[in-house]
């Protein structure tokens, strides 16, 4: 029994969605952001760094979306995540989230986390102006050179898809006009079909 | 043959040094970033995202230094790079590669790449005040809870070396006082010892 700590929101969604497309027998323990349970004492003894996601696993926690992903794809192969068997694709698959992770998100974080970089609420208000600058061309980045289309790889539904998902649902709040993005968004309705990633945004709703 | 593009003092460092201890069959390609050749259209066709590294194939081109180190281990078996029989340890190898990534390298680019989130030269000079304390802060965290020593991992070389190695180098130009990080401190003697770790360094010089 694996268990996922999350806050709603956040990029804790994808290993969410993850863990569901693969079957796993796990429990998603939500943190109250607003009340800062992330920077509790108990939840820094598993997450020092006092971030979502962390997956407590019998071997360990993990943390890090793009590590849980990949862990998740290699624990669980009969529900092909990803091209386990392929150094160069499994590889290509690493790259996409690691964009995302290290890039896109850190883009948007600058919107409300400004004080992790700088002091000054003028700097705040700086980086907020260019969220839809940045975020918006990242995002067409990945529009013209990133989704091979349907899915993020091509043909397969891999750990690349969840993640994908979930930093989109920023972007109209990062004041992104996603009509430039056709491909992002039928991404988008496509993953809005599937069962396991209707069932997981229902139970961060609950 | 690989080709490995890199530029002096960045990243990519930790791709080369992987590289050299796989033995693998590789050209380090240099790119001259004061002539902004990681944003000339020869370069960009290769990697539209204008950074470093980038690592040629027959496959198709990778980037992003997680996923390039995590090839070399995968492509490279024989060189026990990453604990690959072991999806926990793997991604554990994953997530302290992604901390640095989109954690520590990100602080460190406040210093002198601010553009990237922000606008103005009071923003600029913000963040640049901050890098001490962030890459302070980082780096403790790495010191108290990360490296289980003598290497990140424990007893056994991995990809996570080359990568720590490789952002540790920037702490004293960071401002941050290095006589507090005595494991990060060992861990960069023992990397210097290293014969392909020597060799990647004089060959970056050259």
């Amino acid at each position: 029994m694996y268990k996922l700590y999350y806050a709603p929101g956040t990029c804790a969604l994808a290993s969410h969605i993850a863990l569901e497309e693969a079957g796993a027998d796990y429990k998603a323990e939500r943190l109250d952001f607003k009340s800062n349970q992330q920077n509790s004492l108990d939840y820094l003894a598993i997450n020092p760094k006092g971030r979502v996601p962390a997956l407590v696993t019998d071997q360990g926690v993990l943390t890090e979306t793009p590590a849980i992903l990949a862990f998740i794809a290699q624990a669980f192969p009969a529900a092909k995540l990803a091209p386990l068997d392929d150094a160069f694709r499994f590889a290509a698959v690493q790259a996409f989230n690691s964009y995302l992770c290290s890039t896109v998100h850190v883009a948007h974080a600058h919107k409300v986390r400004g004080y992790r970089w700088a002091a000054e609420e003028s700097s705040f208000a700086d980086m907020k102006r260019m969220i839809p600058k940045t975020m918006g061309s990242h995002f067409a980045l990945i529009e013209r050179d990133m989704i091979k289309g349907p899915w993020v790889m091509g043909e397969t539904y891999t750990i690349c898809d969840p993640y994908l998902y979930t930093i989109g649902t920023w972007l109209e709040g990062d004041g992104v006009d996603v009509a430039t993005l056709p491909k992002v968004m039928a991404h988008r309705s496509r993953m809005l079909e599937r069962p396991a990633v209707r069932k997981v945004i229902e139970a961060e709703k609950a």
